[in-house]
């Protein structure tokens, strides 16, 4: 384990299983069994905790305390298990956290309401900041989950309107933007906004902090891109190859998109252009051995890298200043380990 | 047209204007198309606009302002959209309002995403209360919101389990239960209570307009599974005979599970629970028929009436005293319309 995974993984695991217990503690108990049994189980399983570690760490790297941050970091890590569930619905999955996804238990129906219910759980801690925080701070996070409920979903809008259309002609700022708004704002840009604001940092669009935040989200989502088509399922929790059945467009596709000419390029239009259950075994192989061929894996990797070289340098900025710690360390270990991760 | 139906349809018709216009005007116009342009699908088509002319006329009945109110009407709107979005999802409904569903148009992941952003829009109104309200009575509105999703998600998965399980041997009190969360509490309490609070009222628990809204909600419901059984098309707007393709567990299909025995109550319960593809034109037809001679239909018409007639007696006592107006006549004759209308 290199250096940065062994200072992230720390802290990460310490926070993880405090928001995590947090979470299962509070939930309640009670029927109807399909609505209360269900919204223990996404977040039960294993999972990174990397939306509330960010809260945290940053709220105490300002100099804010952690227990009055704790319910907004659980919060954010309400709504990520909500958002899986209806991803999962949306795309199709079929494995999460290694473990079939929750449609595929209980049907598209119950699934549907428990992620809409996880949700309601998010809130009811964004209205619980009133009695913590008290009623300005605790308006100001409700503003910025507004925010970052309306961010998510147009990035979602915009993933599922490309797979609709059968979007051929994306380029890479397409997909930066689709990504800032689907993964960098609910995964960085909230959880670290609502950290600084719990610590006394006053925030404004385009800080430092704001950058890091969307440079990370990005450089993640490429990784987990990259480690959809090449890691190991035991490791990584999800059906490998999935974002290909799903016909997901990833900075690697777009790339393959660009660089294909001639009767490839059609072949792999009129696999995009297919439904997944259409798709087989074979053409996902050969869109994999082309993005191989074509260096598309290469070209993800270099941008990935490049974004956390500039996550690199926001951070660094943010935190000038700020004394040493567990967690100002944590976070300056964060670009590094985003895009060296096997899971 | 009897004389209920003509006091109701005159203001239903005007609050209904109202709502819808406010409604459409204020969506945003942006991009991306497959969440923005989706949104005002199915509040653009017609609607009776229920919730928003019950949340106005009792805080105008009230002494209220109709200006004040208008805001908080059209999110319970909005609310009831994405309830009805995600609900033809969960249901696997074909028509909604006349016309095909969200998903059938677009897709089940486009329209679950837009049944999200319409609950958005619904949160952001909530929110937009501070400045029309004030702080103090905003809080309180937002505190009836997250009460009202929570019972409306448990009444939703009660519902939903029946169905997953095949729930055979169920009474009408859990009829009544899963009613009063699935339909009273968004359709009628929650209007009510927000139109009583803005008009000054301080809402508690079983007063005579909770009991008044619950018992309509419960009689609104009844109707509309009758008219789902024997309703024209053009005018109703759903599939007729779509619940029992569903398989849901209306008050007459809970009446025929417990009156039919021998070979006919095995084949009910086998046909229930087969999945809705599974499902024959002659098995439904079939159903429909033992329901008429078994009297199912009969028991829930009464059942309806009861239940009007409780609402009644209500509304009587919790309007008791306030002058004489339109707003007032029209929810006096609220309980005769819901359980008389054909639509």
């Amino acid at each position: 384990m290199n250096k940065h995974r062994a200072v992230v993984g720390n802290i990460l695991a310490r926070y993880a299983k405090l928001s995590q217990a947090t979470l299962l503690r509070d939930l309640p108990r009670q029927s109807p069994a399909y609505l209360y049994d269900l919204l223990a189980d996404y977040p039960g399983r294993s999972a990174k905790g990397l939306r509330p570690a960010l809260c945290l760490a940053i709220c105490s790297a300002f100099g804010g305390e952690i227990r009055r941050a704790l319910n907004s970091a659980v919060a954010a890590e309400l709504f990520h298990n909500a958002f899986l569930i209806h991803d999962d619905i949306q795309d199709e999955s079929e494995q999460r956290r290694g473990l079939p996804t929750l449609h595929t238990l209980h049907g598209v129906g119950i699934a549907l309401n428990v992620g809409a219910a996880t949700n309601l759980l998010g809130l009811q801690r964004i209205m619980a900041n009133r009695e913590i925080l008290g009623s300005r701070l605790a308006w100001e996070i409700a503003a910025e989950t507004e925010i970052m409920f309306r961010h998510s979903l147009e990035g979602q809008a915009l993933e599922l309107g490309w797979i609709h259309e059968n979007a051929c002609n994306l380029t890479d700022n397409d997909y930066y933007r689709m990504c800032l708004k689907k993964t960098s704002w609910y995964t960085c840009i909230y959880p670290c906004r609502i950290g600084a604001l719990i610590a006394g940092q006053t925030a404004h669009n385009g800080s430092n902090l704001d950058q890091f935040a969307w440079y990370l989200g990005a450089a993640f989502q490429i990784q987990d891109d990259l480690l959809n088509l090449t890691g190991d399922y035991a490791v990584y929790g999800k059906e490998i190859l999935g974002d290909l059945w799903e016909g997901k467009r990833t900075l690697m596709v777009i790339h393959l998109l660009q660089n294909l000419d001639g009767a490839d390029a059609t072949r792999l239009r009129t696999f995009l252009g297919l439904r997944r259950e259409q798709r087989t075994d074979q053409q996902v192989r050969w869109v994999l051995d082309c993005m191989r061929r074509t260096g598309s894996l290469t070209h993800a990797e270099r941008c990935a890298r490049e974004l956390a070289d500039a996550a690199q340098l926001e951070i660094d900025k943010a935190l000038y200043g700020t004394p040493e710690s567990d967690d100002r360390n944590f976070l300056l270990a964060m670009p590094e380990y985003v895009i060296t991760r096997d899971y």
